[in-house]
Formats: structure tokens, C-alpha cells, sequence
């Protein structure tokens, strides 16, 4: 990642969790953003150049990892994560100004939100029906346009339409949190901060017993801690996967580095999709001294003091 | 499970793929089938009664996981796994009899649907709005009701309406395959046939390090085939997952058996979820020879005759 | 093992280390003791029944392992260790009586022996030759028979001849311990104490890639310590080794037995040598707490469960 | 090692086994031969520059390892093997000239000639007493000195003093060999030459819990294969050992090179012994590919691109 960032895509439209999410990576308020309507088109937007980078959902801490966006980074032009953002996901229910709860027919909103919500929704809308709408601020639109008499979104979605809040907060789950990646073309990873995740996806070799031991191995026995490990079928006949991992520590790290190339001797093929700050102090660590660089560094030094003959 | 099952809940309403993977299920066809409008209902009915079992899919050559399933099966009462049922998945296009492909201005699916159909319809119906239905089955029933111009489903169910066929096969990979699982109430497992798969969920312990690569090792040290591993969010907090394992065998084999203690005892927790025969020659075993209960047997009798001294 | 033990052979004659150790076992005191010339023998007379039990040397803290009872032990027909005795090894310089230091032309101990104070008898007999003597009680019979002029041995040798005590605890090493076990025909083995160690032989498969990273997982899949491990030929060919193990626990150890069974599936052959008390304080737990018996009858009842339906 | 040597010490006296073994170097004999009555002597000879190299006994496909090899390298200043030696042991029968077996009342040999004929005296030779001599050479010595009446000696040794030959391959396993070493101070290891052994001495922290394991793990990940582990104790009390290995592979090649530093961070100390071509063809792969220097050049490579963002 080179240069400034002047044009952001990111799962639009306007008024959805991305871009609340979007709002809070450094630059891009005062840059060009742009909705896109789903995470492939979001994606295609950086590759072909319309956009220089993406916000997209990765995963959820209650519905879990989003499989448009594990698609979209694992096939076709290479990505990069340059930055993750963990935002805190607030549900509202809204309907047209003067509507009451009771008279909701029909409730829209994006099938995550419908299931987060699922639990609430059943108990104080009861009658209601529920619509799956391409996206939360689709389905704030939506009241707008008379397709769907209550939404499921964001807060700055319906405060946008000025539509009544007839409830906050109606997540079943309350503590529920949204992990967006921002993603470019590749480059040069942002520099180490001592504090940083990588994420890769690693094409384990069928014919190999114990492959995915064998990956998990090759992290283990440098000291990494891994921090996330998601399937995701190849799609080429049930029963294959591929798999997305994230671990502690930067590609300039000699750990992490060197863990990559265990994985490229053993995998059938590595996608690396970036070394970036991790964000929060959402995550905990296992309590173990990792091995510092400075471990790695003297063990190459003597390495190096032994291979000449210099003892 | 125990008994005749005379009433099978399913991920209805009727014209959906789980309707025809209900149908391949021995003796189903002549039994009360009920149809139901989400998975986490058609789980709910086993658990309280008003069905003896449940078809519902559990994972999609293509689309992955299906998480409601997986979280319907981790939380509330136990179920179990008694069956898997492979269904090749057709989507064809239909729409009001009369209605050409060139004038549908709206073109509805189940998301998964327009996920697998969307390179197709990009193509083929360029211009029209896609619109998330609750079911395949609905979004051809929508059709009638003119709520859209077309749907993208099953034939099964473009048949029971009688709506134009104008397209078949319009899924971008044409081989995608949908795994089925048919759940009870727990009891006793079918008998092991010798091709088995077993199914649980493993709670890792996040306070000890390298918990997940234990968990892969007590598979990997008694000879056992791993055939899937599918992480999700434990819904307390972003980066706690639980594990979804399938393994080849049967509790009743005793290396299967010994793993599931070996976990029971370096897990937080360990959910059983069935073993079952395994559908399909869609398995390919990894070309190692696993070890059989006779080495097992072997060696508990040799243990005997030691700790009796009898050499 | 069962009955009184009447008759004790050891490694003799009669003042040698082993025959201090066996005076250390309870009962031998007024058993028959049998001196033997060498390890190969005192087996063979518990072998062919001339003798009930053996105490022989295993390893010293100094000089490492005893090849000839490691050999013993591993072929031959099947014996079993039913105790440890740890014995500090104290080494004093006898000559006849009138002689001094520096009149010893020649020196004699057990190659052990000479070897355990080599350092002392360079710096303070600087002049004299050192011979290799059967054993360290022989050396002190050589100075009677006037073989030699000094002799390295126990104390008990050197004052059952009433030799001149020329220098007291002249080993290099003033901390050497050496482990003796006391060797029976095979029988149930004592009953578990809580603090017991676990003897075994293992012969890894040759034709299988990594089997001795095998035989060490199976004991730490089941948080088994091993305390010891030491390779020997095989004597088929250079390159051909088989291990001796040991572990913390009993073979009645629902975790111990567990390990054995899991060898004796991924070995070629396993040789069991016993389980019995560790002797002495001197063994240092690594500080991690091991599975305990509950753990593993736990999981057992909960795996009896679910394969029962009884959830 | 760089210059020419033109100083060996071996274990002598002059008519050992380890003199054959010597003889076997390709320039050693035209250089001045240094015999040495004990391993630690003629080590301290390289150390102290005496001498350039010394040939020493490591191992014995029947006895097992050297322990004052072993010793010896792991204390003191660094040493470093450079080649290995194989020698066929044969064992003769020697006395004076015009004895014949039934008179020999006492036979001499070392303690390891003695253990590796001890068979073969017992049905031949029953009556005589046998004496345990510094070396095999010495025991041939001892013939014409008058010390004993029969030796068991080297070919060689029996011939130098023109003993008479009483018996020929009197050893109970007529395929022994010795593996010498010829060690120098530490230097540039010898080229490698594709088929190439590396040993070391690795110290494990005895407070972390399955040290031992993770060793073996850090040349089992990188696809190295261990033809030898040897235990010593440390010295320090009952139950400390150090860990003896002998790997496949040269210090040169990445994945040793890795592995040794992968060693350095997990081990309480390292001590490089040396890299040197694999004498004989008595080695058996575990008929597994090996990861070649290719795989390891090609992943760093990539890692190379991947760090600078040139993908």
C-alpha cells in the first residue's frame, strides 16, 4: 500500500454498518467513498482501480465469518488487509413517522440483522413478517418507498430518513461486534507495531495425512499464536476446504516469516493477505511468552557463527 | 433413536431442496412430512415433540456452512445426528407463464440461491432487481402471489405452480452438492456399518496453549481421518470459537471411542452429534490404512494379560 | 510377583555397591544372598529359578546406563522390576596395611569405578597403573592376593579385608548415585502407591517416517511424563536401536495403561519391565498437572453414556 | 577444518582396532600417528594441539555408544567431527606360540572384547579366567608379557607380536562394527555432499513440560529424519540427561540450518558437534522425500516477494 487512499468502496448503501465502520479509518472522511451493493462488486472495485481500497465485513462475534467476503479475497486478483476496524453493532427498529409497534406487518432487513434480531423480533412483533433485504439501509429505504412497514439498521440509517425509532437495541445478543477489513491492491504490508495480525489462506494438500496438523505444526512449533481458523469449501466437490487463518505477528517478524515459508513447503498453496495493527484489546493472549525476534536473532547469529567455523 | 419415525420436520414449505432430500430418506415418503419456516423451527419441533425428526442442511459444496444449522445443533437441548443425505442442487429459472426472460424486472431466491446463481443472472437478466426470499420454495410461490417477476428454485417447485420454465441449471457450479443431516432426539447411535462418519462439537479451552492443535492430536495419534473442521463464534465475545469436527468411524469403534475420552478430558466442553453412515462414494479416504478395532482389541487384551502378570 | 522372596542373587561377590543396595531392600537382610559374577548371571538364576529375585545396577548418575542389564532385561525369557533402590556411591583408596599413597605402583577398581575417578587418581597417584578389575570387590581381593597395590571400592570391601583406608570418597563426583532394581520372574505387578515409575522396551517400526516422535506423543497426548529415555542397539545392524522408557504412573493408570495399549499398536513390539515405587525424593515433577485417574474414569462413564443414548 | 593434518591421535595402543579404523583416512597414513591410552587423552591432544585430529570410538552396533566419547565431546572445549569411519570388528584368539586353547587358564581382552565375545570363551574356553585389559592391544601385549595365557584382540595386534592365531571371528555377533570419529578443533565443516550426517548435543530445559518432544518436532516439521538419539546424564543428579543426535543432512542445507536454530530457542543449550559425509551405505532411508534446498530456496523467495509487495 503506497500513496494516499482517495477513493474508499465499501458495502453500501449509505447508511450501513460499513460505513459507520468506514468513518473511523483515519483519511477516509474526507475522502470519496463509495457504496457498492455487494462485497464481490466492493472488491471488483479495487482491482479493476474505480476504488484504491475496500471496507468490507469479515466476520461477526454472533453470526460469524461472512462467506462473500472469505470468497472474494481467496479468488481472483490478489488482495491485501492493510487494517482492521471492530465495530460495535447496534440494532434500532424504525418505521414510518406515526407508526406504532403494533401495527408492523411486515419487518425488512439484511438476513444477518433478521437473525440477530430473531429472538427480540418474535417476542414484540410477533405478527410481523420478515423481509430479507439486500442490505440494513436498503431496508430503512424501503419504509421509505411503502415496500415493508418496519427496518431492522443502524442507527445512522434511520436517523437519515428521519424515521420514528420505535426501539433500540434489539440485537438478541447486545455485546455483538463486526470485524471490517480494509482492503487494497497488494504492496509493501504497513510496518510492524508490535502488535499486529496476519491472515492467510492455506490450500492444505489432500493426499497428505495429517495435512492440517501439519499446518497448525508449523505455527506451533515457532511459538505463534493462532488467533482464527475458518473453513471454506474450494468449491470443487463437497468435502474440500480451504482454510483461512489468522495469528499474532507481522510477516517482517523471523517467526511469522518463517512459519509462511513452512506453510508454502507444506501446503498445496498460500494465499497471504496481509500483515496489519490489530485493533481493540479485544483479543486476549494465551499467557505464553511468545518468542521474541531477538530469540530469532540470536539463533540465526549463532547459526551463522557455526556454519563458518567460528566458534 | 428408537422406534418408527412417523413425523419429519423440514426446512419447508414444501418444494424446497429439503422436501426432495426428504424424499431419499428411507420410509419418509409414507410419513406425516412437516414443513417449516427456518431451521432453528424445524430443530425446535424435535425437541419439543411435534416431530420424531428433522431434515435440515447442514453444508453446501459451495456456499459452506450453514450456520443457523450448526448453531441450532451446538445450543439447547441435545439432538443427534442419525443420517446425511448428498442432494445435487438444480436451480432452474421460472416465472409466470407467458413472462420472457428479457422483461423480468425482478428475479427472487433464498440468499444462497442468488449466491450460487449470481454470475448467471449478472449475464443473463442484467437488469433485473434480486430480491432475498425466506425459501427457493417462496420465491416461486412469490411468483403467483406477484410480489416478483421470477424465481430462481428447485424444479420441484417451479413444477407444483405450474410457471414457465425458461432456464435450467443457472447455477454458476454446476456440481454443487447439499449435505443434508437428519436429527433426533439423542438415544442410542444407528449400529456402526464401516462406513461411518462421526460429528461433535469441541470447546476449546482458551486458557491453554495450542488447544486446538491437542484437539487435531488426539484424532491424528489414534489413526483417525478428520473430514471437516468448521469454526464458529461461541457468540460471547469476537475470537472465541467453537469447533464442528467430523471424523471417519463410529463411537462404537474403539479408536473413535478413546479419542472422544482423550477430548472429553482436554476440552471445555465436547457436544456428541451422531455417528451415521457415510452417504455417498464421495469420500476419499486419505490412502493410509487406518488402524482397525482389531489392533484395538489386540491391545486391550495384551494390557490385561500384563497387569495380571499372565505373560 | 507373589510369596516371600527366600533367595537374592546380586551382583557380586559379596562387598560390592549391589550388594549395599540389596541390603537396603526390605527382607533381604535375611534372605540367602547369592553373589554373581556378572549382570548375565544374576538374570539367568532368576530366570532358571535358582534365585527368586536380582539387584542389579541400572544407571548411575555419573556413568550412565548399564549396558549389560539394559541387554539383560530386553532379551532372554520375560523379567520383571518390582522396586528401585537409589544408592550414593562412595568411593575410598585401600592398599594393604603399612602402605602410603605414594608407593602404589598399580590400582585396581571395576572400569566404573576407575572411570568415576579417574580425576582424583591422575592428580594424586599420578605414577601408578590403572587396572581394570571385575568388579570393585575383586579390587579389594587383588590387593590380598597381591595382584596389585591399591584398590578403589566401597568401604564395606575395603573393611571386610581390613585394608588400610589411604583416602575416603576420592570420586570426581561426590553427588553419584546409582539405581539398582530389583528384578523377578514376571507376576502382577506391586500395587499402585500414587508416586510410581513405569519401565518399558519399545521397537520402533523402522519403515515408518517418524515412529519414535510417535511412541513420545502417545504419552504426551495423555499428559504422561517420561523420565528417561535411552536408546540401545539391537544388534541386528548399525543404525538399529530400541528404547527404554520411563514414565511417571502405573500400569494400573487408567492414562499409563491407555499409553501402553496406544505403543503396542504403533511399535513393532513392546517389552513391559514393571511398574513400581519411586525410590527417593530425587525425581522432579515438571510442574504441570497431570491427568488424574478421575479424569480419564470421567470420560470413560460419559462415553459409556452416549453410546448408550443416556444423555 | 583447514591445512593438512599431520598429527592423529587415536585410541591406542599401537595393534587397535581404532589404529585399522585409522588407517582407513585417506592421508592419515603418511602422517604421524599418535597413540593414546584413553578417549579423553586423546581428545585433550586436539584440544591442546598435540595433535591435529583424533580418531576415536563412537558407537558399536552390538556394545552400544562410547560413554568417554560421548563425554568427552560434550565437555571441554568445542570439538568438531569431520568424517566418520565404519570398521567391521573381528575378533581373534591369540597365545603363545605353541599354547593350545585347552591350556589358556586366564584370557584377556577389553571389557567390550570380553562382552562381544563372552558366548563364544564360555563354550570354548570354559575354564579360564577372564581379565579385563586397557584395550585389545594390550591384551596381545599381556600374552607375551606373561601377565595371561590367551588374548582377544584385532588381527592386527595378534600379528605384530607374532602370537599364535588359536581361533579366528570369535565374536557372538560376527556382523559387529565400530563407527569411529575423527574430530579436530572447530572449524568450516567439510563441503557437504548430499548424503551427509549432522550431530549434536542438545541440553533440554528440564522445566518445561515434553522438551524432549518438541525437539524431535523441530526436525520432524522441516522433514528431517533422526537415525540416532543417545541420553547421557549430565552429571548433575539422577535423572538429568543431555540428548545425543545424529540427523540426516549438513548444517549447509536450509532445513538442517533451520532446525538448529528452531533447537537454539527451545533448548537450554546446543552444542554443534559437527556436519560430515555418511560413511557406508549402511544407512536406510525411511523411504520419505525429503524437503530439498530447492523447496526451502523456493519459499524464501516468495517470502522475499510477499514482504516487498511484489506479488
Amino acid at each position: 500500500m503506497s500513496g494516499v487512499l482517495t477513493r474508499y468502496a465499501y458495502l453500501g448503501p449509505a447508511g450501513t454498518f460499513a460505513e459507520q465502520a468506514l468513518r473511523l479509518v483515519p483519511g477516509a472522511a474526507d475522502a470519496e467513498l463509495l457504496p457498492m451493493v455487494t462485497v464481490p462488486e466492493a472488491l471488483g472495485a479495487v482491482r479493476d482501480g474505480r476504488a484504491d481500497a475496500a471496507l468490507v465485513p469479515l466476520e461477526n462475534s454472533v453470526e460469524g465469518a461472512v462467506p462473500p467476503t472469505l470468497d472474494g479475497l481467496v479468488r481472483g486478483d490478489l488482495l491485501m488487509i492493510n487494517r482492521e476496524v471492530l465495530l460495535p453493532v447496534t440494532f434500532n427498529l424504525y418505521a414510518a413517522p406515526g407508526a406504532d409497534i403494533g401495527s408492523l406487518k411486515t419487518v425488512a432487513s439484511h438476513p444477518h440483522g433478521l437473525a440477530q434480531c430473531q429472538g427480540w423480533l418474535r417476542e414484540n412483533v410477533p405478527g410481523a413478517e420478515l423481509v430479507a433485504s439486500p442490505s440494513t439501509a436498503d431496508a430503512a429505504e424501503g419504509v421509505l418507498r411503502g415496500d415493508w412497514d418496519g427496518a431492522v439498521c443502524a442507527p445512522v440509517a434511520g436517523q437519515r430518513h428521519q424515521l420514528a425509532e420505535l426501539a433500540v437495541n434489539v440485537a438478541d445478543n447486545a455485546s455483538a461486534v463486526t470485524r471490517f477489513v480494509l482492503v487494497t491492491r497488494p504492496g509493501r504490508p504497513p510496518a510492524p507495531t508490535g502488535a499486529d495480525v496476519t491472515s492467510l489462506v492455506a490450500f492444505i494438500a489432500h493426499d497428505r495425512t495429517g495435512a492440517l496438523l501439519e499446518v497448525l505444526t508449523e505455527f506451533a512449533v515457532r511459538g505463534i499464536n493462532l488467533t482464527r481458523i475458518e473453513s471454506r469449501p474450494t468449491k470443487e466437490r463437497m468435502g474440500r476446504y480451504c482454510f483461512f487463518l489468522d495469528c499474532d505477528g507481522h510477516i517482517e517478524d523471523a517467526r511469522v516469516g518463517e512459519a509462511l515459508m513452512g506453510l508454502r513447503r507444506v501446503c498445496a498453496d498460500v494465499r497471504f493477505l496481509g500483515s496489519y495493527p490489530r485493533a481493540g484489546a479485544d483479543h486476549e493472549g494465551d499467557g505464553r511468552a511468545e518468542p521474541s525476534d531477538d530469540d530469532f536473532a540470536d539463533a540465526a547469529a549463532w547459526l551463522e557463527r557455526v556454519r563458518a567455523g567460528e566458534v
